[in-house]
């Protein structure tokens, strides 16, 4: 053992390999990839009793925490869970490469031959919590794509997440790749995080995944640019001009199939002409599934008292469990008012016969997914036929909405002359 | 008057006006926006004494600084610039408004279509140094991609920039558009900046615009996500297999043309097969159009001693001035392996008639703009086609290169279903 290395160094270290082994890596083709990735796969099948041995030591130090059991569920393995980030690692193999491809390409009066040109992003942290399976994601998706990844995974999974990492990462050597593609952080110091963020000369993009505190932390500490979204306070609208059986199957659906999730309904808007004939049977509907409304004052008066008042806080809540606000509106330039102000730019539905109706909504709610006649629970990038996700932006620049292969790509210009200089 | 209100407070106002603003602009047609870029056109030439009384003042106040000349001329503006910014405007007119067109579309197999649309990407806060000229593109090229802009110019140039200012927004009122889509910060408070840059909830992208020191303190402050270029530190390497004419007209464009701005040369690397040959005639046209060269230790050999030593250092200096660093290459893999530690990942060229050298060069080298057998001075958004520049990226989310009215787009996601909901 050398000298003692202080964390800093250690986290400069990480990032420093990982930007060289990015760049020593242009000339991989798809078939190596390809070939790399079902390695990979094979490696997490022939290690799974070390990886189940890990994660019994993350989920018996969660016991003695006192976790709550969907936290439980979602930090254990078991043969079936590692077969099924084995085969999402196949599945990558079935993806196209986005590196690489041209975007266009044009020539210049004088003769100069432009090309714009799809390549990795370069180097790519991660920071997520909880579900151990995100280790291997990402590491697939970042590989596929052409970039190196450094992973940060919560403490409350460490010992799966090296597992898991380790199995994979020792794919690379016999390939005769470099190992600082694919980089962890083996740090549970919070610090090696403030570290990490500060690299803006060794890494290209952060994308934090996990509660709204981590990311926001993760935000204002990078000097890194970060993708990400906060949450999801997603809304149906429910037109006056609706089929209300369609209506109430949509709204069903985005708020009680899954209510834990990002893409399902926080808030139900309803057009006035359409709450007393809409309202009655959706609210039954609700109750008997166990939702409980929190309503606007008409939403009251029509379901006759038999719901709670909703506060403007409400209508900033991401509940993530069986809470629903209820809004009666005035017109569609309402109820399109209220999702720009309250909603979290994530994913809005409206539900309408009208094309009109349909054309402002999808032009004029300012958010990364906006929905006709569908449920909000689609945005996700296996929906979208995007095969994989790495994430969902609610932000602008670069990635909006689901993130898949395409998103870890950025590009440059080719430039071919023959001698031009400029006048 | 009413009761004084804070900085804090007058700058949360304005970003806040900006986004409302942008919002309310969702039914803004081309048509429309090219008329009011037709009125601000006119609109400067008819404030045009008004605009040099102000510029008179903000001269005078540089001259009692004792500023030196190259700065003077930064900042003046006479009729001819002011006619310059006039047709600028005007020339925006004739492109293509990006807002609104399709990029993809596809159906999913549950019936779901989805097509992915170019939208603004929102509210633009441009802070930038100097030069007058840009208040006026920066407004025309966010107004015309259908973005809210709020400027913050420097203070050396208030007046002027206040001037220019008032004359494109006085367009607005007289069209019936929002006040807010123009936003200036008058204060010339430092920490009116820092306040800005707090307001991720309502500016989506920050662009710094000016020196490295100004740009420094945007990133390391904002928490909005910044597009920006810290510098460029060009390279043109000669290959072994370049055409030496080709190469000695390349490399003095590329140095000598302008040599103050970022896409100028600041390292030549030369293959050691090239530089006997090479060199002598090159640093001879070099010294004689005043280029003072710095240089490695084969290059001083063989220019026998009449060039200075090349540090380090000088390998990761931008010169903005008639200073070059030359360095002897074993070969192509050593002047990429240079070019991606040293410089800036800006442009680069070679100079080569090998197909093989061009496309290792093209693919390894890690630039925003790569050039076989052309001056890097071409990385600019008249010259590449695009009619127009708001700044260059080194960065590469978003946008890597130089950027004009696409890049100051995102796109949403527009989902048509009919009654879709997720199993």
């Amino acid at each position: 053992m050398g000298k003692k290395i202080s964390l800093k160094q250690e986290v400069l270290g990480i990032a420093a390999q990982a930007q060289e082994a990015y760049r020593g890596s242009f000339g991989l083709t798809a078939g190596k990839k390809n070939r790399v990735l079902a390695r990979m796969a094979g490696a997490l099948l022939k290690e799974k009793n070390a990886i189940l041995r890990a994660n019994r030591k993350d989920i018996a130090k969660a016991k003695a925490a006192k976790m709550p059991a969907a936290f439980l569920d979602r930090l254990s393995l078991d043969e079936k869970r590692i077969r099924g980030m084995a085969d999402s690692l196949s599945a990558l193999m079935r993806l196209p490469d986005p590196a690489g491809t041209l975007i266009k390409s044009w020539r210049r009066p004088n003769g100069l031959m432009i090309r714009k040109v799809r390549v990795p992003i370069g180097v790519v942290a991660i920071i997520y919590e909880s579900r151990p399976n995100v280790t291997a994601d990402c590491i697939g998706l970042c590989f596929k794509s052409g970039n190196a990844v450094i992973l940060r995974g919560g403490s409350e999974a460490l010992h799966s997440n090296l597992s898991i990492y380790s199995a994979l990462k020792g794919v690379l050597a016999g390939e005769g790749l470099a190992p600082g593609l694919i980089q962890m952080v083996p740090s549970v110091d919070r610090k090696a995080v403030d570290e990490l963020l500060k690299l803006d000369a060794y890494i290209d993009v952060v994308i934090p995944r996990g509660g709204e505190s981590l990311i926001r932390k993760v935000v204002s500490l990078s000097r890194i640019p970060v993708i990400k979204h906060y949450k999801g306070i997603c809304h149906v609208y429910v037109d006056a001009e609706a089929d209300l059986n369609m209506a109430e199957n949509i709204c069903f659906n985005a708020k009680v199939q899954r209510p834990g999730v990002c893409n399902a309904m926080e808030t139900m808007l309803v057009h006035k002409d359409a709450a007393a004939r809409f309202l009655p049977g959706m609210i039954k509907k609700f109750t008997d599934a166990h939702v409980q409304i929190r309503g606007c004052p008409i939403t009251r008066k029509i379901s006759k008292g038999a719901v709670k008042a909703a506060t403007q806080e409400d209508y900033r809540t991401e509940y993530l469990a069986l809470i629903l606000s209820v809004k009666v509106v005035g017109d569609i330039t309402e109820a399109i008012g209220h999702i720009n102000r309250y909603g979290s730019h994530h994913s809005d539905a409206i539900v309408t016969d009208g094309d009109l109706q349909a054309q402002r909504f999808l032009r004029e709610v300012d958010s990364a997914c906006v929905y006709v006649n569908a449920s909000t629970r689609f945005t996700d990038g296996y929906e979208f036929g995007m095969g994989a996700e790495i994430g969902i932006s609610t932000d602008k620049l670069h990635a909006r909405g689901p993130m898949a292969l395409e998103e870890l790509t950025s590009y440059k210009y080719e430039v071919r002359g023959n001698g031009q200089v400029r006048r």
